[in-house]
């Protein structure tokens, strides 16, 4: 019933008032990243989402991927879909143009990715997955390696995957155990069992490139004794033709709650005299490189997240205009469901969070280019250590509110929404996996209390509260309820984080479990925070707009509206969350082991 | 891994301590169940529970129910299942003994229904829906229809359904268009498709008693007009032996996200001249008494939410005492990953929630019981008065909540939780139809707002406000942090309901849409207030308990610990969900039609 429609005019919006675009196509490399090559780009890959990859998405879901014999077939009009995909060079949007990429910019990509997830996010996983797989070969990757491999994955002739997770090595990689032996001709042989692994096996391509982690003999133990591999499916000839088959195969696939189309692979790696592969980078620093990649895989996990609630919400709203049931309160007469006022606040509820998460990633983005282009060395920094400091909320808070989101997609369909040809609850289900891939939400957490609030003293937290604390003098020049009122609960919430981080810097040492005990709450509290205030900068812009006589009123106040149903229904969580860090770890670790 | 064990000691505590059952045995027609009879009585339902239905509930997913040429096959093992469970009596717990039931108080009857949706929701939604069906026989029937029917349907030789919902006639049952046109021997002839249809076909009995809302030809239009008729999918012959088919079809079953056990159908009437049906009650109150039963209902399906968040945190808890990952915080090796403190507030948050919802549902259980068969008359009206206010909030808090608990209990076993076979996913599926059906989170808050607080002016409101606020006298007078900590949140609680409930009061009349913009936070914030107060109450009952010496300390600190956790995280919401309510109607209602 419902398709798909890529947002454009609110992701330009997004684009222009919250990332400031107009910066970074001013940023050296950039020049070609102009409004209307933007605008251009925005477009076609609207259409690409809505025409190709929205239709599958469903038939994704009933079909699912298939393994015989140790060959994933995807699901039907996939693997066309993916041809289409990198012919149309949607593979190689912010891929270096050295290597046949298209080189724009982070926050352009984002957008555009932002299509992928919410038409077909089983789809979007595999080139999300080769993108990350030419990050690391970019970072690490020798000349001979990058000139060997790169072309072909930026091109999307081959994919690439992470190989991380094994059986006893999940959240704990120290854990892991497979093992790289070293050849005499510099090569290594791979040995060991790799799970969850994301398209490790596909139809799409004659090759794949896999990234794995791996020990050397000679190797520490813990995560000081990893290092990375590149270990293709097919080896390379010299003269670059596919040669022989590699050692490693797909022995099985995951039945999953969601993503069916996503063939989750248990990969076996040396079962007939280990498969050969290549280090990449520096022996027993796969973990740091691994980090860096993951990083930016968090990033487009909270963008999935955003992806999928704007589909979810769409659907929504559908369903909302078109099923008409009973007299709204205060109607004369029957109408659609959208008339009644607690459809209309789950709807709401739907769209600020959908808009809020959007915001904060594009934000994000666009703290990436500058970090990335930026001609001023201490703006590169600072950049940078926003985008760090943000990636944990980008990626935990993000994905949470998907799951809040496609919740509410299903509830506003009441007994429709059980019904699986309805599609709402393959959203929900869809949603249900980003919240513990690429880091767990309470791996998030534990990473915005750990490595980015408390390790520097807690000075980039203090910097990022300043610059979001800087809204209020905006707001306070703005008349109206609408504005008071979010300039309250931006107030509330501002000092709610003060509050709670300041118990986090206090306490961390002598009370580290307990502190730790409040890190995914402490997570939500930023989270709501940074919502709050790119909300409500968009609605500082719109408000810029409409004075200066923009004619798209409508569209403006509604960017107001739905700022302040965001600060008056969902910032206010922030006191409430705040109250469970402080304090609050004390009857979390209070119960003995066997009690419970 | 994991299996269902009935938490009898959680439930004996429960039934004692906050249910005072001993009160309730001591009621005229209660004297039968003593402690000791209940004791065994948990303890058979418990072996049952786990012995029969939960080894099923997997089979029950992944096999589900199936139709083919008109006949349901429910999954292997079920039907075997519910032969042993009418067997065993389990059908006729609350039953009138005049009809073969065993005529037990609904408290008990209540705390071993918990295990059935505890070890299998979708087998435990037939007997639920019979219990329903002779309810509504018990109130309306005529003493011929009683006798004709009723000894079946208690033995569970026959199972019953409630027929309401058609295609354009879902919450809004004034849309309902099925007829009945009465013939000359005083039965009447039914046409119509229902849809939703719980068991309304099923392979376990010789018979189906239908219960089926429609209009006569002379009924006004709307509500009013609607009557309630008994259509068996078998007549009965005058000796009490089956007759004829009556013209009554299952044409579909439902592909649903979860209960894939429970066929959810599609039922036509009438296709081949008109279904043989009997008015129940008097014409045109249909509606009337089918509400008396969807309260009832409503309170089982609240109780759903108890018995499959117990089912999800006991999974939760043997995957993590099983899982090892990791050196936890503080700890000097790797062990099991409930060390993490994580890991532990998830368990904390499903644990704190399930306990609350029970105590929830079984204080409201007991006042069925005192409403139902107390000496004085003052007693009963007001025990009636506090279940009626009671009874969305229990319907729409406890299936919210077990949507959190069951979303966290999948998060806790990180990337397993999204296989399938894991077992965690099933939970998070088959809660998904708890919030609504028998009415949507959003119809209970309506109810709780309307015809709850606002249709006696506040009345019963304020006196079930007065009789939570009882609690902090008990609390103001034990010492230390955590009853401190119960005491201040309780305070906050009870102040944030009486601020959103004078702005209910003040603000229905001139801003009926606004005020009910709220009706959903307004119940949650019910429900974490009534939550709170019944963990406090079990708070203070184990610290007496403690102070007497009862030997069983661990237990009851562990009360203790549960009750702090759910008054620092979970009671803390409540003031940010009296500020959605007060006030935040605008930012709801804003925006035009158009705009979303």
């Amino acid at each position: 019933m419902s398709t798909y429609t890529a947002p454009l005019k609110d992701m330009q919006f997004a684009l222009h008032e919250l990332a400031q675009i107009d910066q970074i196509a001013a940023l050296p490399g950039n020049e070609e990243a102009s409004p209307d090559v933007v605008s251009a780009i925005l477009e076609e890959a609207g259409k690409f989402a809505s025409g190709v990859l929205d239709p599958l998405n469903r038939v994704g879901d009933t079909q699912g991927a298939k393994l015989a014999d140790g060959k994933v077939t995807t699901a039907p009009g996939f693997k066309e879909a993916y041809r289409q995909f990198v012919e149309s060079g949607w593979n190689a949007l912010k891929c270096d143009p050295n290597y046949g990429g298209q080189g724009l910019p982070y926050t352009v990509a984002t957008a555009v990715e932002e299509m992928w997830h919410g038409s077909n996010v089983a789809f979007a996983l595999c080139p999300l997955l080769t993108t990350g797989a030419i990050e690391a070969l970019m970072l690490c990757g020798t000349p001979e390696q990058k000139e060997k491999f790169l072309p072909n994955m930026v091109s999307g002739k081959w994919t690439g995957t992470m190989n991380l997770t094994e059986p006893q090595a999940g959240s704990d990689l120290a854990a892991l155990r497979s093992r790289a032996v070293p050849q005499t001709d510099g090569s290594y042989r791979v040995f060991g069992q790799k799970i969850f692994i994301t398209f490790g096996e596909q139809d799409y391509t004659e090759n794949i490139i896999h990234l794995v982690l791996a020990r050397t003999p000679t190797a520490p133990e813990g995560v000081k004794g990893i290092s990375l591999f590149l270990v293709p499916k097919f080896l390379i000839n010299e003269d670059g033709s596919l040669g022989e088959r590699n050692d490693l195969q797909c022995v099985s696939i995951e039945h999953k709650l969601g993503i069916h189309a996503s063939p989750t692979c248990v990969m076996s790696y040396g079962d007939r005299g280990g498969a050969v592969g290549y280090m990449i980078g520096d022996e027993n620093r796969g973990l740091e490189y691994m980090f860096i990649m993951m990083n930016l895989a968090r990033f487009s996990v909270g963008l999935e997240g955003v992806g999928i609630s704007e589909r979810a919400y769409q659907r929504a709203v559908a369903y909302a205009r078109d099923r008409v049931q009973g007299k709204a309160l205060g109607d004369q007469q029957k109408g659609a469901i959208i008339r009644h006022p607690d459809i209309r606040r789950m709807l709401m509820d739907m769209r600020a969070h959908t808009e809020a998460m959007r915001g904060l990633t594009y934000v994000v983005a666009a703290a990436f280019d500058h970090a990335h282009s930026h001609p001023d060395e201490a703006t590169r920094k600072q950049s940078l250590a926003f985008a760090d400091y943000m990636i944990p909320i980008v990626k935990g808070w993000c994905t949470e509110s998907a799951q809040h989101v496609t919740y509410v997609g299903v509830q506003v369909h009441g007994g429709m929404g059980f019904i699986e040809e309805t599609g709402a609850a393959q959203h929900y289900r869809d949603a249900r996996i980003m919240t513990i891939y690429e880091g767990t939400t309470g791996i998030q957490g534990n990473d915005l209390i750990g490595r980015k609030t408390l390790r520097d003293g807690g000075r980039t937290a203090a910097a990022v509260g300043m610059e979001i604390a800087r809204i209020d003098d905006e707001l306070a020049q703005l008349p109206g309820e609408a504005f008071a009122s979010m300039r309250k609960a931006m107030g509330a919430a501002l000092n709610a984080v003060k509050t709670a981080g300041e118990y986090v810097a206090a306490n961390a040492q002598s009370d580290t479990r307990g502190v730790f005990a409040g890190a995914v709450p402490y997570l939500e509290l930023w989270g709501v925070l940074c919502g709050g205030w790119v909300m409500a900068r968009a609605a500082v812009a719109a408000s810029r707009l409409l004075a200066a006589g923009d004619p798209d009123r409508e569209f403006l106040e509604a960017k107001i509206i739905t700022a302040r149903y965001f600060a008056e229904h969902i910032l206010v969580k922030a006191p409430g969350l705040a109250r469970e860090v402080v304090g609050g770890g004390a009857s979390v670790l209070a119960l003995a082991d066997e009690a419970f």
